[in-house]
């Protein structure tokens, strides 16, 4: 028994190196190319260590980490939704739903359950660890965009308007990461990085 | 002082980025192309929670996640160096150890020294955190030189003897972690993945 737990444990760890080809919209910092899943889930992970000190209700960092670690596992079979695209919102939930069945059913059992609840507590947005969570999300892409003059809110032409929708996340988790973050919304519209309608 | 607290581990944040682009041998398991530092970063920090349970010695979770996520930081400065090639060894730690300098060195005093100590004990190999990192630092390329049907095993022709050497920290930080490479290592000798000599 011992061995068929550690087989699905290893056969999850291989399966899940498929979310290093998917693609999000947003580029890497140097404007190269696009990030895929795994390096965006690396990069928040490192976020939420250096950042935890700004969130206004305490969170115990190891389950932040194994929330955004994961967060976007589901996408190595729904694929990846750009945020700002309405009509692919279209079903997501469901088909999300059905991807996180499948992939962490690979586990053993109690695994299974402790990481669809984990992720499950991410999509709610509720908790202390999925509102940092959430905030680490919203604002690694205004940093990409800020670096790649404008990124994907000039290639897509985000309005303003939608793009402080999207950051709202942030000023719920920290107030200091929201202040943050509207001081590079000015810049980037000083700048031309983004338009105001 | 805030802000330039905040902008300091901003800046640290955007510098790291460029961890996306330090280029491993290994390649990512559908053998399409090689695995980036990032990537390889969040798959040891996933492993990590998945198979804490077969460490020997017990482990603060959070404290092997902050060292696997950037255990491999010091690359953006020093390079990759594959782990078979000795003449590329000469002269790594001092690089390496420059490097941590200057990156960790963006960070504010409090944050640089923490993360400066947890890489040098990474380095070092002592602690149970630092051997868990260690084993599955070396785990992780066994499984996918094993589903590429041999990887750099067999691209650079490297022999069983220091493959067995380099597997040694996995044996040593959990029984039946070095139990399931051993099992690995004969299948890849059977499937002809990794030669005798």
């Amino acid at each position: 028994m011992a061995k068929e737990r550690l087989r699905q444990q290893i056969e999850f760890i291989v399966e899940i190196d498929k979310l290093k080809h998917v693609l999000r919209r947003n580029l890497v910092i140097d404007g190269s190319r696009r990030e895929n899943d795994a390096e965006h889930s690396w990069h928040l992970a490192v976020m939420a260590c250096l950042l935890q000190e700004y969130v206004e209700e305490p969170v115990d960092l190891t389950r932040v980490l194994k929330m955004v670690l994961l967060h976007d596992l589901v996408e190595i079979d729904a694929g990846d939704v750009f945020c700002y695209d309405d009509q692919a919102h279209i079903g997501k939930a469901a088909r999300e739903a059905q991807a996180a069945e499948r992939l962490y059913g690979l586990l053993p059992e109690d695994q299974a359950q402790e990481y669809l609840d984990i992720w499950r507590e991410f999509e709610e947005h509720r908790t202390p660890e999925a509102k940092f969570a959430a905030c680490l999300d919203r604002l690694q892409p205004i940093l990409q965009n800020y670096h790649t003059q404008g990124g994907t809110w000039v290639e897509y032409k985000v309005p303003l308007a939608k793009v402080r929708k999207r950051l709202e996340p942030i000023k719920e988790a920290s107030v200091e990461l929201g202040e943050f973050v509207e001081e590079l919304i000015c810049d980037a519209l000083a700048e031309g990085f983004l338009e105001e309608e």
